[in-house]
């Protein structure tokens, strides 16, 4: 770490006017932000989303309150404009792309639409490992190259959002095994379970923990993981080795983060964690990785929402740093 | 209220195509400003922030760990656009205006200085009350007549903030006096008193509280606020009367919405209230209230800065309700 730009960049934040510490969590993410970006006047440069898409075979033995359907449905939805992700993106000026990384249908070609599908969904891992060793690098090699072209088009912030029904599932799974903390303790309500399908939603959960040990990062995101995680995973480590800022969202996307964390723990700096999900879990996942979310608007959707709303709370941390005046600059008198 | 629109709003963002309730406190803007407006597709017109300043007698008592002449140094800094309150405006499109009610110093004119000075501060509280029945009256008064001015403009949705050193004294007593918090309860350490600066500043204002015994909202103004936040208060009853919608910032912005709410309790209806302050008594104060913060960002700078941060989640809210599609309209299914 370089101890002389922290410094530098803590002095700057000091020296603004306003009394010390008084912007709170803005000034620890122009402080983190300058550090990513090597420099006292970070900027944020075509800041990027990648919403990553998949189905999952679990959706068979009914842990999710939507159908199956869904996540192709959204998908469409995505592509027309028409989910809270586009909305929130087009007004916050975040360039939104959509991929499908493993969803069970045949889309035709759309501008906002990358076809990186690796299969036609995941297994049912009540019968058999989530996706193979080879299509859990295949998906994680995808996510890197995705992010890779983001950067080289001169993005340098870039977030990840996430839809396939039946995915807290997985995340849960990835959770349990990581954290371990208890299933129950990993598992909420996802898109609206009532009592009795979050019950059923975790003895089927119990089931399939105990039915395989994986060891290490890899075999585990490949037994328990979606397409989309392991694509965000593999997307999360690429923008990490690019100095990039990565927006973190809910408890899906964290569940990518824990295990790109597992692979490499200097993922944390590079990231800043946008909102707190109402799903159960994801507080947890944020205290196993001692960090703080940014907001919590009590939401639970899922898509890179949470990125999509905090995403301005981020530019004005950046503007803070860039553009108010010093005490000096303003004559205005410091604390006696 | 109208039931009929209530339900048509509720049914609007129900089925938009997300999980019910998973927009969260997105949710309860959206509704909240559908009423507001009395309409299905509310719009934020023409956002303007009114910061107020004012100088406070009671700073000779030490109360401050910031010296005096800094209220009108800021006040020059928020003309010459170097606060954070300006670059937090300037980068979400908030139109910032800045009002002298009552600043010991004489200002030349700038284009965004209003300049309504009551009088050259407050008196000292602890000799005599702050200001006349007459002079709170008059800047109540002012308070109505600017943001009179900002609706005949256009201006549907307002923010205030101040700028006064000693003033979140004023607001302890008001909040005291209001809530029946003890002092200790409702002092904190404002600018940044450390520990011993903090317990005068308490024992400052116990005294003054046991002075006067004040029985009507006016006379506890008149009593113990400043002309900022007098300002504020008639800000807040005539942006309740023209159906505006109120963006309350921290910790002394809404001692002067309890005085308004202790005049006209339906403000509350208007009220986003967009911060919760580190503060000391803040929480406090919305607690008493029933409301809660929309975000909680660690910050204590005042200026309106919590509304400048907050502001593109509010337009969230209204964009996630105009702009998204619906089940029907994607063709979603939804939950079974």
């Amino acid at each position: 770490m370089n101890k002389q730009l922290q410094e530098q960049l803590q002095h700057k934040i000091d020296f603004k006017t306003k009394p010390q510490g008084s912007l709170g969590k803005l000034e620890t993410i122009a402080l983190k932000i300058g550090m990513i970006q090597n420099t006292l006047s970070p900027e944020l440069k075509k800041p990027s989303m990648l919403v990553f898409a998949g189905d999952h075979g679990l959706t068979d033995e009914g842990v999710s309150a939507f159908p199956k359907e869904v996540t192709h449905q959204m998908v469409l939805n995505f592509v027309h404009g028409g989910a809270a992700i586009n909305v929130f993106c087009k007004l916050n000026g975040i360039d939104l792309k959509v991929v499908d990384a493993g969803v069970d249908f045949d889309f035709e070609d759309y501008p906002q639409l990358i076809q990186a599908k690796i299969d036609y969904g995941t297994k049912n891992i009540l019968k058999e490992p989530a996706m193979t060793a080879e299509q859990c690098k295949m998906a994680m090699q995808k996510g890197r190259e995705l992010v890779a072209q983001e950067a080289e088009a001169g993005c340098n912030t870039i977030g990840f959002g996430e839809m396939g029904i039946g995915n807290t599932s997985s995340a849960s799974l990835i959770m349990h095994k990581i954290t371990g903390h208890s299933i129950a303790d990993c598992t909420g309500r996802g898109t609206g379970h009532d009592a009795k399908g979050l019950q059923h939603k975790i003895d089927i959960l119990e089931k399939a923990a105990t039915l395989y040990q994986p060891e290490t990062p890899l075999d585990l995101l490949a037994t328990y993981g979606g397409f989309e995680i392991a694509m965000m995973c593999g997307a999360i480590l690429e923008a990490k080795d690019r100095a990039m800022v990565i927006l973190v969202d809910g408890f899906i996307v964290t569940s990518a983060f824990l295990l790109a964390h597992a692979i490499d723990n200097s993922v944390l700096n590079n990231a800043v964690f946008c909102h707190t999900s109402q799903e159960k879990g994801h507080q947890l996942m944020h205290d196993y990785l001692k960090v703080e979310g940014l907001v919590d608007l009590g939401m639970r959707l899922g898509e890179g929402s949470g990125v999509g709303v905090a995403y301005p709370i981020i530019k004005a941390a950046i503007a803070f740093l860039n553009e108010m005046a010093s005490f000096d600059d303003a004559g205005v008198s410091n604390k006696d």
